[in-house]
């Protein structure tokens, strides 16, 4: 049987090429790959020891390698031409109409993190992450003011590794508060909450879902029981309702995606670029 | 004077759309993008909505705006087709030799997280980041055995954001640990780390960003003086080469590099592909 191979090559973190290939292969059902990235390519010895892993990769599985490509340097991306594969590169197809319309040559120089605005975007998103970990799970500091979005839900329903994320990708200020018992029982948020309303996002999840996320973490005891997890999915919607929080159903979402949307919904702007 | 506007569109987050962009414009020195993502567009109505946002952009800026789309559905992209702007489409580009290729149709359909495998991805990636928090700066539990990597280094060297991307973006369980006096002191590892030995990465960066990072959260005192970040780098540099550990230089690098580098030096398998 023979066995495709993907290969994501960059002379830089292979992520520009990983996320633009796995966009393109999602297109494609049923279709099995073995997928290998190779970053880092920045000279001749490693551009010709990604050719022998391409070419290996080909002879072994029986059908040509793809290869989704961001290198720069015209030297080492006419080594890797010479591989048996399908080649993909998104500089031989875009670079040209952009230098047409900007009128300007491309520099084909690697695209190296470098300059004051890197370094502003990195303490930015350090920064981001400091207030979203010193905020997270109603946190010690509380420090709502300076939140962009105040994430709220039930336990487990994707709260903390969003505003992580929301922090390291975009620069965001994302605190989260979880719902438990106390709002629960008296159908209200804390009041510290309620004066930040307008920064609140609800996230919901359905019971079966959340129960098998519960289960992951502990199997036994109430936790994770049908009852409990319907129990509070619903407590916390009405709460939802009852302050006119937009909400997102998390269950069929990436993280990715419940970030993003949680920009879209909210406005909020990203305080860095990619 | 002209501004060229820069856009992102997508039926899903844009995160592919954006991440492909930027590769392309970092490659022209010199130019200011306005850059403006328009994720979710999955109705006509959002995708005439778009095309008037486009139109606009062109109108007012006096040039042509660039568009970078990874729209599936072709009735959406025809739609988008009609606006004033250079396009540039990944599906365009490379749908075709892609289909060629496998000898299969793409199913032009939105490739939404969905299945087993993408709860499966999610669940990895959540319990990862909880590893990461659970075992960030020294950790309580110190669950080092199932740690793929433990990062050492000075207080603000980059360890935990760059264990939180590791986590969220592939998958791999990483702890930090903190050089601190009791180790500058006796110049050795704690057992815990020494019998981990081989899992240590080390982080370090030059003495100037340090201090410069430093006083973004405290002006004042020692923990950001020339002598003593010179000192504790120093240290922390003895103690690497003293146990052999591998050490990256993070000072010119973006959180994306940083985690990528140390997966390309320690070999370490990411759990999750994005």
């Amino acid at each position: 049987m023979s066995e495709r191979t993907v290969f994501f090559l960059s002379d830089q973190t292979g992520v520009t090429a990983e996320t633009l290939g796995h966009s393109l292969l999602t297109q494609f059902d049923g279709q099995d790959f073995r997928q290998v990235t190779l970053p880092f390519i920045d000279s001749e010895d490693k551009a010709k020891e990604a050719v022998g892993k391409i070419n290996l990769a080909a002879k072994k599985g029986g059908v040509k390698p793809i290869v989704f490509s961001t290198l720069v340097q015209d030297d080492f991306r006419a080594i890797i031409r010479e591989a048996e594969g399908l080649h993909l590169d998104i500089f031989d197809a875009f670079l040209e109409p952009l230098e047409d319309e900007l009128k300007q040559k491309s520099t084909h120089e690697p695209g190296r993190a470098h300059g004051m605005s890197d370094i502003e975007s990195y303490m930015k998103r350090i920064e981001a992450t400091n207030f979203a970990l010193a905020n997270d799970d109603g946190g010690i500091t509380r420090n709502y003011e300076v939140a962009d979005v105040i994430l709220i839900g039930v336990s487990r329903s994707g709260k903390t590794p969003t505003c992580l994320y929301l922090a390291l990708q975009y620069g965001v200020y994302a605190a989260n508060f979880p719902l438990t018992d106390e709002e629960f029982d008296s159908g209200t948020l804390p009041d510290f909450l309620v004066k930040q309303r307008e920064k609140l996002v609800g996230l919901t999840i359905t019971p079966a879902r959340l129960q098998q996320i519960r289960k992951e973490r502990r199997a036994l005891g109430q936790y994770a029981s049908a009852q409990q997890v319907r129990y509070e999915l619903r407590e916390a919607e009405k709460i939802f309702r009852k302050y006119d929080v937009p909400h997102i159903n998390t269950t069929e979402f990436s993280i990715e995606e419940i970030a993003s949307r949680i920009l879209n919904t909210t406005g909020v702007e990203r305080r860095v670029r990619p």
